[in-house]
């Protein structure tokens, strides 16, 4: 069986410039795995996400601040390494902001909250 | 509503000493994301992991070493930070090794791969 190794999550694309890379690393029915490489994207004006699934997200290089529909400055979140936080399902957010200085390295876990049918 | 922001990964865990933690972050049906910091402990003699789940797992602080039930030094496998894997379910695998000067934190999703049943 070939060795399992996938590589390693902090090591830059290759080739991509300043893009922005979302890389699903892993999907299965109910989970789907990315990593996300910003290199100062933001949402674009207005644009809010808006998902059908739970997301679990931590970025482990770079920064990014992200902003939540709620009301006041107290609703963005600066993401620092390490930082991690949970974005429920139809929670309205939008990424106001990625470092400039070095690209910005994002896990994100999505999944859905669906009980079997049985 | 409440900020949701959740912490960070690799902060220690408050008093913990040298114990291995497990801390589940989310969960959800078909999804587990965890959060292990280990301190050099490694899986006991002779025991193998052999999950009925699927696990994409990252190394971000620290280094380990997963052996995997095949033939050969080839397969273990190093972790670095940023190093990740996946593991598919019955792939029996032990933890060999973790870092004994610094605390190794990993994380892992654990997810199924059931199709709905409807």
């Amino acid at each position: 069986m070939d060795a399992p190794f996938r590589g390693n999550l902090l090591a830059p694309p290759a080739a991509t410039g300043s893009e922005e890379v979302v890389q699903t690393i892993d999907q299965s029915s109910h989970t789907r795995i990315e990593r996300i490489v910003s290199n100062g994207q933001c949402s674009p004006p207005g644009f809010w996400y808006d998902q059908d699934e739970h997301e679990w997200v931590t970025v482990i290089a770079g920064q990014a601040k992200i902003r939540f529909d709620d009301h006041g400055d107290e609703s963005i979140i600066h993401l620092r390494p390490g930082d991690h936080l949970t974005i429920e399902a139809h929670r309205r957010h939008r990424v106001e902001w990625t470092d400039t200085e070095e690209p910005t390295i994002w896990i994100a876990v999505f999944y859905d909250n669906r009980p079997d049918k049985i």
